[in-house]
């Protein structure tokens, strides 16, 4: 998938949102919906998203990208407060040779540890629903 | 550098913001500056950063990241138009051990080229400032 294209309601984000899919939920409102990633590249790996239908960065309504960068900004503050990580990386991919692999649009929080690496997030194991659920409510009590 | 501390006046980003180093500029107003990455990873790399002091996205203040992640946008879409890329990764680092080197709050926008590869930044070698210079007026043509 290029930059271009247009908007598929079945990616699974979408599935998310329409609650077909269930998610470790993070934190959610009228606009945006965050949760724990479910091939996290670190301990703590989180997304934000915007509940209106975009691809990328580059046809998102800018009054929605403000709310979602200023949750994300949130979020992260979050997860520093509940799990201490010595770094976060913010990450926002746009179109398959970039590593975007699900075309709704979403940024990344990534917890990072000092001497810790990232695991690949193509080849990355599903994690347990519970480890992740309990990752959620951790961060979602730091709010 | 850890995620906390205060924000140090003489880092890279203040003193091209107070004209005391010089810059490729892509865009400039009177909150934010865009001008390319003097190490870049990818050829067209380029930066976004307030014209206000924080360290990174925790302490940075929400009007501020509004102008910023704003600002991102149209110089993303830019970017798109003048380099025709396959993907952008977009990229904001958080302390030393996410991968921070200058400790003022910046977004990276990343052309991705199919095929092509990453430079580690790091390890990487500093631009001809001509060369930046030509990226940074095609850039800023297609605004």
């Amino acid at each position: 998938m290029s930059l271009n294209g247009t908007y598929d309601p079945d990616n699974i984000f979408a599935k998310i949102l329409r609650g077909e899919i269930p998610c470790a939920k993070v934190y959610e409102d009228d606009q945006v919906l965050s949760f724990m990633d479910a091939f996290p590249q670190t301990s703590g790996h989180t997304l934000v998203i915007p509940k209106t239908p975009s691809r990328n960065l580059l046809d998102t309504d800018p009054d929605m990208l403000t709310h979602v960068i200023h949750t994300t900004q949130t979020i992260a503050s979050a997860v520093k407060t509940a799990l201490d990580p010595d770094g976060i990386v913010i990450t926002q991919f746009n179109g398959a040779p970039a590593g975007q692999t699900v075309f709704h649009l979403h940024f990344h929080i990534l917890p990072r540890y000092t001497g810790g690496q990232m695991r690949d997030h193509a080849s990355g194991q599903m994690a347990d629903m519970d480890v992740l659920k309990q990752l959620a409510a951790k961060i979602n009590a730091a709010l």
